[in-house]
Formats: structure tokens, C-alpha cells, sequence
């Protein structure tokens, strides 16, 4: 069998880092939504809300191991904002990951539904029994749409942040592997705090990706009408906060590390080694 | 003491691989449905469905613990299948390797039953009192029996794509001794997202041994009829899902490695080391 | 100050060994006996049946943590009995060991009754309104004394397999100061899987050090004649349990090694480094 | 981007750690009592104890993360206090270290009243739908001032206790990167299990920052006199406890190392590489 399969290589180097990080979103969603549809479903029978923050926490941490050494998992077109505004990941490849992103979330989402509406269900947005939260996020009733904005920008400046020490050389080491489970926690803590006001989508493929399915499917146009016009907020909210985070980030910690450690790290992140594809796991080598 | 057990010594290396997948499998079975007996027998108030989810990861984590510098720690035949598919592991070892993993969970069924039931105590299947589900699967009412089977199907692909990711070098490595928790972590997530629809047996080995006890103990012959007689289900379901997420993660994913790459983890594996022997946790080496 | 300090220093080996088993012990009831009293002093409102489990298996970590490089971090005469049992540990040395574990499980329960008793507060054994329950074990009310025995010896025989395996060098390494984290993974799924009937006390100086507090500090005899005599299976249990788990291991797996690794892990064991400490957690050096 | 930031580079040392300890304690507060704000303000429906746990835990986690290379992550005036005495941190520093930890929980508190209470909400102290627990700590009810003063003492001192061992070398090492996890892990148990007296503070800086925002914000001088006069005590209690713990387990443990032990230990601490920035999490390295 490996034989055959060896023949359907793929040599180019860009459309593997596509089916990476497309297979990389699709395990997040499928463990994130997920856990959601089991939470909901069940009406906290089977779950409670800890179990949907284990759900995207693990999900993210096996989505980022299912990509790191092929694309340096980043799984959110607001990373991959930021990583080129920091000048460590190509521009031109942009669109290409972000397309793939959404991709992978929206076949997630279908995946999901298979799961656990094949049999039928019902498809409502809001109500009692509504079903469209499994996939997307809603802001609470009580918020206005600047204060989830204002949500959103601070919960994923906070992940950006804690990202960028994850992966930072001058605060020490990580031992190699150990990384993707630390990107983990800091998703589980942003939903264990900062979870109920407006969902923490933090990741606008995340949020996007099966919000187009669930139209798609059958629960309509209320999953953009809904919430004020929500729709548009985990899409731009996530890319401001990202990149105060970042700003925040450099800014108080990095830019001051001693150069000579500083340039150390840089001759690090080209070598082309397995060790070292592995400390890239955020941040990506062609640049 | 030492001198005599040394006594005992067996030299077969196939014996030896039996001996540590029985274990194994015991280990995770023995804490997998006795957690799920702690919160049946005590309706929720010593437990929840967080603690079956805790109590099948760890138990898979230390169940790999127990086996994996003998046997690499299958401990599941769907997991064994594929890596006979891929060439990874010998198929003359299948069979004894499965019959192996089936007379652990057997055991383990039987030890959960004493501790919960040696006292006496209701051996039903179905009913407010049903009992049968501490030691195997039945499907939620409103599932039906393909809807059933898909589930299993998406559950253990997702199982198999993301064990490979943490056993594949070109991902960049993960420090010796710590993959046995994240393939525990990957049982966590799929309790937490996949668990309600059919309980997540995801392991034939899981599902029959215990389903063959409770036959024999007592429940009688309801466990095999129950659910429109879903008994098979997680055993074939598992297996298709297994291969799937295989060929899926193969063709999204490793197939595309740099040879370079690839040619110096494949020597890895023949090497006949004790770090090696860790690498290996989920492929076998005599292939 | 640090110099003052060194002048306190003691040479004595075993000394230093009782002292370190007397503080790892300490923390481990002091976290232990301190999450059940927060859950049963706030009735479930700050704190759950996951909690209780969570604070006995992060105790036994950090217990571990306090003594390992010192004593070997055994805080348990079951596992002391069995390590000597195998000729990894002195038996001269084991009366100290448990007398010192008895010792730290005894300070810790005066620690948590100052704290969560210092005001007044109701100091019986049985009732609604029990709080004996905090401090040792009691078997639930259907359970016979064998039952409760068996109970108990199943428990202490998984725990003792388990980390026979963890410290098992031909099972493949484990990270240098990962493995109390992993022995405490074994203690959070006991607590997850076999809590129910009696407790999981699992070690006699747990039960008995603050059994004899409460006995004392005004719960009265109470502590030794409820749940029918209970009080003297705690102790001895466990012990059964540990030798039984060990011989389970020794047979299935361990001796079966290839003595040329079984060799070259001996000789680890006497190298006196740091690192070797560490390989050591469980089992003691002097032999 | 990354040009213009290298020109904000500042070189002042003392500077930088001011930073750092300040970010640090502003993403330990911003996630901790962020945690406590989503099971407030949700009654329950999205957290519980348990999730607060998680919040303080993985907000120390990734708090040091953020500033463990720069500063050695104290994050906390009575650690810092700790160090100082011991000789391993200088007084001079002090001042500015407690100022800054202070300022980072303040801006912190202040974020997390953005987020929760931007749109307006109840800003009460005490009652059903007190809010001023999100931020600062108050005692149970039951519990007289001395009570509590006790209970923090008791916190705070296992908390140092534990860190010390976790970085003690003469215990055998931990992975480089581990450790802000094992701290973490301390945070956690210690509010499993006394957590629900008086809320477990054990940092001057935690409470009294977001004490002063709220007293500052609209909730008045009720922060500071409900519980009978409670605000000194979280101020007070810490560092005693922090300086017994200290004694505890430099009189137990810490001065009876083997010497030469020791030595190489503090060799390794004034070595200037990576690697050693790491060993030092705990333990600032001028002295």
C-alpha cells in the first residue's frame, strides 16, 4: 500500500502547505463544533460548558500537530496576518491559506452535521431549540455590537500574545512537541474567561467557514441576519485584535531581547532540520 | 523475589507482544468502564460525563504506558488492521494480536463487575435501571443504525489521522515518553465531541470483550438483540473508519514528505534501540 | 539568610529520607483531605466530585515533586512494602518510612481541620451532615467488607502496575521530571474510575495518619467502629493489593525483558548523578 | 515592521523586567479574573468552580511564560519578598518589581470590566448579584479575620513550598519549558482545595491592584470595608506565609543536599546562556 501511495506525491511546496492547513482547520472544527453539537444536543447531558472549551482546545492543539511540520500550523487567517505584518510569512501565500482555511471549516461543519443531523434536526437559529450556535458564533443577548467587537479584539490579542512568547526564543526554551498543547491551553483559558459574551470565535476562518455551510444547509439567511448583522465582527474583529496583540507583544518583551540571542534565534528558524521545523510551529520559514 | 520471577522469564517475542496487548487493553478497560460504572451507580453524584471521558483517555494513555516498549501498544484491532495495511506491522501477528486484545477487555469487564456488582445488583440493558451500558455500547434512541455507523466511521478516522500525525517524524518529533498522553488527549476530544450519539467505542476489542461478558454474567442475550441489533456495528464500523482515516492522512499529509526526510525516520524504526523502541509506541517494528 | 540556614544542615541520610517522606506525604493530605473538605463544607457549591479527584492527584504530584530527589518519594508503606518486597528498597529502612508517612498524613489533617475547623463546625462521622468523610475513607453504605476489600486490593493493585510500568527503563524513557505528573494521572483515574465504593484510599498512612487526628480531635471512636469496622481495611488492603499488582506486572511484562536492557537499567539505578535520582522516583537507591 | 520596532529597543535591564512583570501579571489577571466574570455574570451557565481553577491556573501558566526569560516571572510580591530573603533576588529591585506587578493587575482588572461591563451592569459588593468578587477576594461569612488571615498563611505557604521544589535542583531536573506548568498545576490545586474560605489570593498584587480599580470604577469604598475590614489581609497573610513556607522547605529539604550537589546547582545558575534563563523561572539571577 505505501508504495501506491508514495505515487500520488505532491512536489510543490505550496499546495502541500494548503492541504495542510486545510487539514489542520478541519480537525479543530470537527472537535470544536463538535463538542458544541454534543453539548447542545444533549442539553448538557453529555457536556457542560467545559467540555465545548476541551472540545477547540484540543482540537486547536491536534490541528496544530496534524500541520506544524508541513505549513507551521497556523489555522487562522488572523496568525497569518500577523505573521506577515512581522515579516515571517510570505504575502503572496496569504490568500492561498486563507481560502484553504475556510475550506477546511466548511467541510468540517458538513461533517459535523452528518454526524449529528443525518437522521434530521431541527435547524433553527435562535429560540430555544436553536442549532445554528453549534457551528457559529451569536453574541449574547445583552451586547451591543461594539462591545463584542471590543470582545473579540481583546480575546485574540490575548492568544496572539501568548502565541508569540509560546514561540519566542528569548524567553527560554520548549521542549520540541510540547508547543501545540500550550497553543491549547491558551484557547482552553480564553473560553474558560472570556467565552460567554460573544462565543470567542477569536479566528475568522473558525467562525466564517461554517456559517456559509449552515446557509448552505438549510438554516438560511438568519445565520447573517441574526445578532444586528454579527456575521462581520469574528471576521474583522479577530484580525484588529491580532495585531494589537502582536504590536503589544513586540513592543514590551521581544524588540528588547540582547540582539546576540535575538540574531542566535534568526539563524535557528532557517536552518532547514526536522528540530527546527518544529520550533516553526507558528512561524513559517519562507521568507 | 527478583531472582525468582526471573525464573519465569519467556523468551517469544509473539508470546511476549500477546502477554503486553492483554495487559493493555486491560488496563484501558478497567479504567474506561469502571468510570463509566462510578457515575451509572451513582446516578451523577460521584462523576459526570467528563469523568467517562477522563477515565478512557487516561486509560488509553496508561494502557500504552503498559505496552508499548513490548508491543507498541496497539491496543485496538482497527488500529492494528491499519498499520497492516500500511505495512507497518506483520500480518501472520493479526489475528493473535486481536484475540489477545479481546481476552484483556474480557478481564477487564469481569474486575469491573466484581468491584460494582460483587455485592449483587441490577443486570439489565434498557430501562431507567439499565446497567449493560457500563461495559459496552448501545446507540442513542433516535439514532439509527446507519446514522450509527457513520458516526463510528467519522470517530475512529479521526482517531487513526490523528494518531499517525503524532507518530510521523516529518511533523517534527515529540519528546520520548509524552505521545502516550497524546494519544490519550485524542481519546479525550473524541468523548467530548463524538461521545453521545453511539458512545464512542472507536475499538472493537473495547465494545465485544466487554459485550461477551455481560452475555455470559448475566445481562443475556438483550445485549446482542438491543439498539436493532447494533452489536456488529462497532466492530465492522471501526475497522472501514480506521482504514479511512489512514489513506486520508496519507494522501493529505505524509505521502508528500521529503524523501530525505522520510528514508532517515524509516531507518529510525529499524533501529533496534531503546530510544528507538519509544518512537515506535504505534508501529511495530517487525515488519 | 542562606547561610544561616546551612548551618541547620543534617548529614544523616535517613534522616534526610524521613523528613522528605514526612513533608511529600504532608502535601499530599493537605491537598488531598483539603479538596474534599472544600467540597463538603461548601455542599458541591465551590468544588465537585472532579475536584476531590483533582486534588488528591495534583497532591500526589507535588508530593512527589517535594521528596523524590531525597527519599524516592514512596509516600505510601503499600508501595515501600512492595519496592522492598522486590529488593529495590532496605527493609530496615521500611519502619521509618511509615512511621514518617503516618507522621506528614497526621500534621496535614490538624492543617486542614486549623483551616476549614479553626471557627467551630460540626465534627461527626455520620449523617447529612458528616464530616468525618474529610479527613479517612468510609465504605458506601451497600458495600460489604469483603466488598470493600476487594475494592480496595484492585485499586492499590493498578496503582502499583502502573507506576511499575512508568519506572519501567524497558518500556522506553519518560522526559526527566514528566513522571510524577504521570503518577498522578494514575491517582486521578483510580479516583475517576473505582472512587465510589470506599473511597480509593490506596495507602494506609493516607487513611490512618488523619483517621487518628479525627479520632482525637473530638469525631471520637466513631471513626473506628462506623461503616462496620472499617477502619482496619485501609491498612491492610492496600498492602495486598500493592504485592499483587507488583507480581501482575513482574509476570506479564517486566521479567520477560531482554536482561542485556534489564542490565543496563540495574546499573543506572546505582549511578549516583542527578539524573539517575530522577530515574528513580519510586525506587530507592540504597540497596 | 520588524526594522521599526528594533528602534524602540530599550536596554535598561531594570526596565525591561518592569515590563515583563508587568505583562506577566496582566495576562494572569486578565484570564483569572476573567474567569470569575463568566460564571458570575452566566449564574453558572458557562463555568463553574472548577473553571475559575482553570483561569488563575493556566493565567499563572502563561503569565510566566510571557516574562520568565526577562524578569524570572515572580509575578507576585510575596515570591519576590521569598527571594530576596533567601539572597537569590536583590532588595533594591524590589520596590520596582511590587509597583509594576500592581500596575499589571490594575490595567488588567480594567480590561476585564471593559469586557464584562462595558455596556453597563450591577456594580454592587455584596448581596445576590454582587459583582466586586470578580475582581478583589472577600471571606465567607462564616469565617472571622483571623480565620482567614490563617487561611491565606497556610496558601501561600504551600504555594512557595511547592515552587521551591520545583526548582530545586538537588530534587533531579525538569524539562526546560515544563515548569511554568508545574506552577501552574500549584495554582490549581491550591484553589481545589482552599479555594472557598477567603478565595485564595496569595499575591498582594492580585488583590490589591483590582481592589484599587474597583474602588476607583464605581464600586466604592464597600471593597474595602466589607468582610469586616478584609482588604490588609490578602496584603499581609501572603508574605508571612510566603517567608514560612520558604523556612519550611529550606529547613526540610533544601540545606541537607549533598553540597557538591549544590554547587554545581549554582554554577549552572550564573552560567549566561539560554538554556540557564530557563532554569531560573523562579530565580532571578542577580545576586
Amino acid at each position: 500500500m505505501e508504495r501506491i501511495l508514495r505515487k500520488c506525491r505532491i512536489q510543490n511546496q505550496l499546495v502541500r502547505e494548503c492541504l495542510a492547513e486545510c487539514l489542520g482547520v478541519y480537525i479543530l472544527i470537527l472537535f470544536g463544533c463538535g463538542s458544541v453539537a454534543q453539548v447542545t444536543t444533549t442539553r448538557n447531558q453529555k457536556g457542560e460548558y467545559l467540555s465545548i472549551n476541551l472540545g477547540f482546545a484540543l482540537g486547536v492543539t491536534l490541528g496544530v500537530y496534524v500541520s506544524r511540520g508541513v505549513s507551521g500550523a497556523h489555522l487562522n487567517p488572523a496568525v497569518s496576518l500577523s505573521l506577515c505584518a512581522l515579516g515571517r510569512h510570505s504575502w503572496f501565500k496569504l490568500p492561498f491559506y486563507i481560502f484553504f482555511q475556510l475550506l477546511g471549516a466548511f467541510l468540517a461543519a458538513a461533517t459535523v452535521a452528518l454526524q449529528y443531523y443525518g437522521d434530521g434536526g431541527e435547524l433553527t437559529v435562535s429560540g430555544p431549540n436553536a442549532t445554528a450556535g453549534i457551528f457559529c458564533t451569536f453574541p449574547d443577548e445583552y451586547l451591543s455590537l461594539l462591545g463584542g467587537f471590543i470582545d473579540q479584539v481583546i480575546g485574540t490579542a490575548a492568544l496572539l500574545l501568548c502565541i508569540l512568547a509560546l514561540g519566542d526564543s528569548g524567553q527560554g526554551s520548549i521542549p520540541e512537541g510540547v508547543q501545540p498543547v500550550l497553543v491549547g491551553a491558551v484557547v482552553m483559558v480564553i473560553g474558560v474567561s472570556m467565552g460567554s459574551n460573544s462565543g470567542y470565535a477569536l479566528n475568522p476562518a473558525r467562525d466564517f467557514g461554517p456559517r456559509l455551510f449552515t446557509y448552505i444547509a438549510g438554516w438560511g439567511v438568519d445565520v447573517f441576519t441574526a445578532g444586528g448583522g454579527w456575521w462581520w465582527v469574528p471576521l474583522v474583529a479577530p484580525c484588529v485584535g491580532a495585531l494589537l496583540g502582536t504590536l503589544v507583544y513586540e513592543l514590551m518583551i521581544e524588540v528588547h531581547h540582547d540582539p546576540g540571542l535575538k540574531h542566535r534565534a534568526a539563524w535557528k528558524w532557517r536552518s532547514p532540520t526536522v528540530k527546527n521545523l518544529f520550533r516553526h510551529i507558528i512561524i513559517d520559514m519562507d521568507f
